[in-house]
């Protein structure tokens, strides 16, 4: 029989993602204690900044000076954390939990990444649950709908949208024509971008989120060491205008299909839906040898769908419906295969800002028919008095190594005033 | 400590879904078991047709002739219903198998949406689990992400492309402008709508699918007596060419916000993804008040997406995650106000296929007027030789009684050729 006690929470963090999950839990309480057959009650809190729970609605709970107290208090049934950060106190904080029995609901992608697999294996050992929605695209299901609505499936692929600050500006480089430091300094004045913005621009947050998709796809250990990635800020309007005259946006994809885990900018056919997800939208399609395509959308982040994506895993484990965190027991998650070289075909873009001098067009060709690559379009773009153009291409289905060999031997050739962008086409 | 003994399955029906489960199970054995944690034997089959069988491979399962056997059989823990029908062998079986302690597992959306409160109660009395995610959009997730995924929200909306057949047509019309009449047909020949399509075109297989997600959003008794329907017979390539030149698609979508369950054809507009989710593909958005919307589409029917679906409810039954049918307990659910009249404001589309004559435009204009409804958008257009033209128009924000109204004014004076058409505008 079910118990029917409250589920007893402590929840460390008090930043957007923190106060939006103490809101709800009171705003939503005889909704949630409805659907999830108990109530909630709200035993501890912890922040470095307990300062910030003064505007929020705690209740009975108490505010801990350490954070380290709710793992252990025999109060808590489930510590929820939203301290973010992939070592130190997040990571303490939930290997301490689980160790003590405690279920642990987290929001931290950085920490899932580097260290999901072992926690995992702690969770089972310890015979809780560790949940983690709100890790990838903040409120959209994904997660659930991965690993318990396609259970049926083998996953062939998966790739998505999953970081809302590239995809704004990647978005408005297309609609404004901008460039791209413009759009970005825009961005970060809206607050959509930090001030900092490395770890967003440069992929690896959207790597983190990808490592967690591949894992539950495939399989697989998380091995966040294993993605590849490529991030944004190589690009210029230049490229959106192309990627628009050929049929295509650019978006930048995390990408997985057995073997290969990829975050890079993608050429995406304007047929597929999920060119068409703009802004600071986050998408998700995954592709199950029954089901077909799926896709799902929504906000990728912010407090209020982040929240919601908390809050449903605490309904899940109040209502004891409990998963393997990656979708089956952790021990039965098979190492990536050591081999990961990609010998798949793919066409690609790729945009070289040559020295415009004669013999450079035939320089480029002659090194991609040295590699036996077609080209499939090719512009050059003239540039009135400027010394610099942009010779823009796309190619036939050709071996990475091998375009990479031909991009290399026209750089060595001292024909490029930048380093070339290469940036592969989306098959749909 | 959850069981590990396989999970005995009872399966009934042989058709297009039938013969896909039985397929799924047998080729994701292993995979199955490592996400479920158990294994799935198929303890026996039943069908009208038996020869079906014959084909498949059902390793040590016995054919049932008495498919009611099923129910009863000491050696099955779940049900699987593929029978399909609102009455009849469909009901009793799922009756009979709910009263005898088993789980059930069904696609059946016309018996929800008949009986699924009565179904939900007989469940829990019982202590079983009654699953149905394969009766709403087919291998689409969306009944996990709204009831699971969504469980932190208050539903504010979800409406949805829920039959694909509907969909095809529609985005045949807008991509061919072929009348009606044809893309029908040649819907038929590919095998896309039946010989007597009534049941999709009418949109009953879509009011029955809007029941099943109303009653989750807003956790309501499911009724599918309160769902107004209005079906796709009387649109034209006419509709579609004016809807695209404004800058819509028409789609026929179950629409529900709390009190209002409408099926019909909407003007969507093309800002929206819902828009562009085309032929035979299903799409399912939900509002809640913390995730905002969500959009999730695929495959809503077909043997082996159906299958996806119905075994990720066996899945979920093997790992012992269940749910209230309807996301609550039944007993919780709330009867529908009796009150429904619509009282809100919505644009509209209007066309009347008028006799071409003087004072036609004045006398339309006039009814409109006299109702206090304002025209935002009106072509008439000319068709040589033609005694009847279409006279099109969009409103601004207008109550449908007075709506309906004022087009009754016009049908009374003899003005109309054939009934009016009236389609109102999707806000998003």
């Amino acid at each position: 029989m079910m118990t029917t006690q409250p589920l007893r929470l402590g929840i460390a963090g008090a930043g957007t993602v923190g106060a939006s999950v103490l809101r709800l839990l009171a705003a939503q309480h005889d909704l949630l204690q409805q659907r999830a057959g108990r109530a909630f009650t709200i035993q501890a809190v912890s922040s470095r900044s307990p300062e910030k729970f003064n505007d929020l609605a705690l209740g009975s709970a108490r505010i801990e000076p350490d954070v380290f107290a709710l793992a252990v208090a025999p109060d808590i049934d489930c510590v929820v954390e939203l301290i973010g950060g992939s070592e130190g106190a997040a990571k303490t904080l939930v290997e301490t939990a689980l160790r003590g029995g405690k279920h642990v609901v987290t929001a931290n992608k950085a920490l899932l990444a580097q260290h999901g697999y072992a926690l995992a294996l702690l969770a089972e050992k310890n015979g809780v649950t560790l949940a983690f929605e709100a890790a990838v695209a903040g409120g959209v299901p994904i997660i659930k709908a991965l690993r318990e609505g396609a259970a049926a499936n083998a996953i062939t692929r998966v790739f998505g949208i999953l970081n809302g600050t590239c995809n704004y500006i990647l978005t408005q480089l297309a609609q404004t024509g901008r460039p791209f430091a413009a759009v970005l300094s825009d961005a970060q004045r809206l607050g959509y971008a930090e001030a900092d913005p490395s770890f967003d621009i440069d992929g690896v947050d959207a790597g983190h989120k990808l490592a967690i998709l591949a894992s539950l796809a495939f399989g697989t250990r998380i091995d966040f060491s294993r993605v590849s990635i490529s991030g944004i800020r190589a690009l210029s309007d230049i490229d959106s205008a192309y990627a628009a005259e050929l049929g295509y946006a650019i978006k930048l994809l995390g990408y997985a299909e057995p073997g290969v885990q990829r975050v890079s900018p993608f050429f995406v056919p304007l047929t597929a839906a999920i060119a068409h997800v703009n802004d600071v939208f986050n998408a998700v399609v995954f592709e199950g040898d029954y089901v077909g395509q799926v896709m799902i959308q929504g906000r990728g982040a912010g407090g209020n769908p982040t929240a919601s994506a908390v809050v449903a895993d605490l309904v899940d484990i109040a209502a004891n419906r409990s998963s393997s965190p990656f979708g089956m027991p952790a021990a039965q998650l098979q190492s990536l295969p050591v081999e990961s070289s990609d010998t798949a075909l793919h066409e690609y873009y790729v945009r070289f800002m040559v020295n415009d001098r004669p013999g450079v067009v035939s320089a480029v060709a002659g090194a991609l028919a040295e590699q036996g690559i077609s080209i499939k379009t090719l512009q050059q773009r003239a540039a009135a008095g400027a010394s610099v153009v942009p010779l823009l291409l796309t190619t036939y289905a050709a071996e990475a190594a091998a375009l990479l060999r031909a991009v290399k031997t026209v750089e060595t050739q001292g024909l490029l005033a930048e380093a070339a962008v290469v940036l592969p086409l989306l098959v749909v």
